[in-house]
């Protein structure tokens, strides 16, 4: 299947590292070939949207079909890259859920998008709150260890 | 950019419906020329997963770039195609948070899933708390009306 990039991730932040994403301020540039300012019409009436991108500096040979220990940390358990949101994993998709920070034209903002300057967005979707987790949420400790500093402001 | 699925849903919904998803009980099976148990390893310790999914029955003549009224309700705004979540996107991307039902080697089973049989299926992600949304979550009105039976149970 063929997918083309809706638009581009614009951000101070050109190295993918582990951690503090948090107050990350980036932009995204709709392609303007495609697109116009309709295409976010009332986007601002919503708090957050998640943002679908590519992980597009990862290599073919970094793509981890089967299991690892997340960051490779031997102290967590050997884990599916299914079970995991590590970015070597088959389609290289990324996915997260932005507080908005304002839309002007054809470009978005964003806090605490975790991908870095130049990153092809494949879509953007309003979040509502019916699609958060229905029933209790449940994880094992190391994934709570591992997002610990993620989200939180730079150090 | 090319994509592979990685799996494809396998459900008794055949049918793209507006509303009524909570219940449905769907199995991803993953592609079994490219993955083994090892993809989905240790999924089970977490309650809920994202998966991100094709809306391969849409046409390119379904696809929107710009605004219309979700649903084609005249009474809801004319809302860009970024501002809502209906199918006729680009890049047909859908993307929806479920609970995990069971994993069987390389079948999954999920509660809630909004796709139908023979989707193809990009990414599974474990859902993470912190993936959240940050901070209080806002919406319009209209969004809200239009989930009131979207995740209900069968009518």
């Amino acid at each position: 299947m063929t997918f083309q990039a809706v638009g581009t991730v614009r951000s101070a932040r050109v190295a993918l590292e582990d951690d503090y994403w948090g107050d990350v301020i980036a932009e995204i540039h709709l392609d303007t070939s495609r697109f116009t300012p309709d295409a976010l019409l009332g986007l601002e009436a919503f708090s957050h949207a998640e943002i679908v991108f590519v992980f597009h500096q990862v290599t073919e040979e970094d793509i981890v079909t089967g299991a690892r220990h997340p960051r490779g940390r031997r102290e967590w358990p050997r884990t599916g890259i299914f079970a995991q949101r590590g970015k070597g994993r088959p389609n290289r998709i990324g996915l997260s859920c932005c507080e908005l920070a304002g839309v002007s034209g054809t470009v978005l903002r964003v806090r605490g998008l975790d991908a870095v300057d130049g990153t092809p967005v494949l879509d953007i979707k309003p979040y509502l709150r019916e699609f958060g987790p229905r029933g209790e949420v449940r994880q094992p400790d190391w994934a709570t260890e591992l997002m610990k500093d993620y989200f939180r402001g730079e150090a």
